[in-house]
């Protein structure tokens, strides 16, 4: 591979551009300080939770769909999703007016199903393994606009107004925590925050059990886990096998380093979240505070820190046994 | 009594003054919309639950503190209370380093009595119905300053500061919906969602347990009801028997009307606002969703609202409780 290939694509004009774009139909999520910081650790939650579909998808949703309003109106939308993405673009579509296709796997839970046709988007159900090529083979035929879940420079650039808020509200932050899955969220804070704050360290944080992100960061090489290893955890939204290949070139331009937590961290980290900082996480936002809490001599900050809470879509049952559970 | 003597106390340039005085201090929260709104009634939160003692008490508190700052740092400060207020003055002391001696009744759990030792203030405890006396009694002995829970200028125009908040970020909010115990929140919101705003309604609400507030603006008369009976409604914050005179001077200016909710209608709003706003909201800042959900007829309302989320203090058998429960 050339260097050129290698280069970052997403730049901090592009994030700027895109906060130009979302704002007023985003949350302008605020920093929420954690009061059970440790001593020479002050922590603060970036709870993009509290958006209207529970997550920070929507900011990438926006932008890659606000970018090419024209084509959206005219002919479409369509992604492949089951999660906070499919959620994104059908609310997107619901609030601008436009026709949305989403291409779920067999496999989701119908209740994430039904949130998506409640919001008015056209489902098609097809096996896993056809998902992305069943959305592109939609788009080329009918002309749909194509809002890919993270490997996407516009979706990625969206993903990155997180980190340009962050250092609007604390410059001075030390350390920066983010959920790894596709890349899209890290792709795109970590940009940001390096362009304006070069000595914030950005780390992302993903479950032991689906550490492919940990592993290609480690190795210097895009590595996939199959399938059957990254659905062992119960963070549903970081299951993703790969970080994409765009967010990739960001995470090795911008990113300092990427740890591994537990399914218990996990569980702790959804407890004390609702229970000292009253913020519904799911366990893909806790991973952060998880890393926080109980792997600090590998995370190795020092400062001030801020976790992103990527999202707060959790199953009734989980949240309940989270809040239950004892340390670990 | 003559007219003067019920004329409101605090007026808009007070809460203005609050609001510089603690800015930095405290979160500026945003409003969070209600992605299940209902049709022509758009909800917005104003999540309280989100500053770093989990409820708006730490405002208040603040706005006391500073104004007299000179005697806190001399002498201390003293306050009574079992809850939110008692962990705001704690927290406040000891983030501005101050000497603080909370007075709490005997029948306070031993979990809030933990709580504000461990902020370091000195805990004083004393049969319930000695908790107001003993207070001024030890301000007086000690020249500490006394900062009472909500009948006081300061903590009125502090608390006021979120009805500014509201008012900036919607400016036209058709409705805002306030939790009522002893008043100083609903006092000092509904002060300033009319100075800047007079066609805004401002609605109190009630656990129909400790329907106290609603049976005094129904009748015009300030009212106290026994403890055995507020005592009955799992909205621990809402507890209190009777309304502050000064709170009561600016309810009668300024409140369009007060409602109250059953207990399951609490319980449903701790539920929706934890599984459908991510936010996890004690039964006392829940109030107001649920008159949303279930006293629509009764409000009357339409058009924009804001549900202020007074805070987020729950224990946690009481949340799973709320998450598991069916719809009321």
């Amino acid at each position: 591979m050339t260097d050129a290939a290698r280069r970052p694509i997403v730049t901090i004009e592009d994030i700027r551009e895109a906060a130009e774009r979302i704002a007023g139909r985003v949350v302008r999520t605020p920093l929420i300080p954690f009061a059970a910081a440790e001593p020479g650790r002050p922590l603060w939650f970036k709870p993009e939770s509290l958006q209207p579909t529970g997550a920070f998808k929507l900011r990438g949703a926006l932008n890659a769909i606000l970018r090419r309003l024209d084509d959206a109106r005219a002919h479409g939308v369509v992604t492949h999703s089951s999660g906070n993405h499919a959620r994104a673009v059908a609310w997107v579509a619901r609030e601008l007016g436009l026709r949305a296709v989403i291409v779920i796997p067999d496999a989701a839970p119908a209740v994430k199903v039904e949130a998506v046709r409640r919001l008015g988007s056209e489902v098609v159900i097809v096996p896993p393994d056809q998902r992305d090529t069943r959305a592109f083979e939609l788009a080329a035929e009918h002309g749909y606009v194509m809002v890919p879940p993270y490997d996407d420079a516009a979706v990625v650039a969206g993903q990155g107004t997180v980190g340009l808020e962050i250092i609007a509200d604390l410059p001075d932050v030390d350390a920066v925590l983010v959920p790894v899955s596709g890349g899209g969220l890290i792709g795109g804070v970590s940009t940001a925050v390096k362009a304006l704050s070069p000595n914030t360290r950005v780390i992302g944080v993903e479950p032991e059990l689906a550490g492919d992100a940990a592993e290609s960061f480690r190795t210097g090489e895009r590595v996939a886990w199959r399938t059957e290893q990254t659905y062992r955890t119960i963070a549903d939204g970081l299951r993703t096998t790969s970080v994409g290949e765009i967010p990739w070139r960001q995470i090795q331009a911008y990113v300092d380093d990427i740890v591994t937590v537990t399914e218990d961290e996990i569980r702790d980290g959804v407890r004390r979240l609702a229970l000292d900082a009253r913020l519904v996480a799911e366990p893909s936002g806790a991973v952060t505070l998880a890393s926080y809490l109980h792997r600090a001599g590998r995370l190795d900050v020092e400062g001030n820190v801020v976790a992103v809470v990527s999202g707060g879509n959790i199953a009734p049952d989980m949240l309940t046994e989270a809040v239950t559970s004892t340390t670990s």
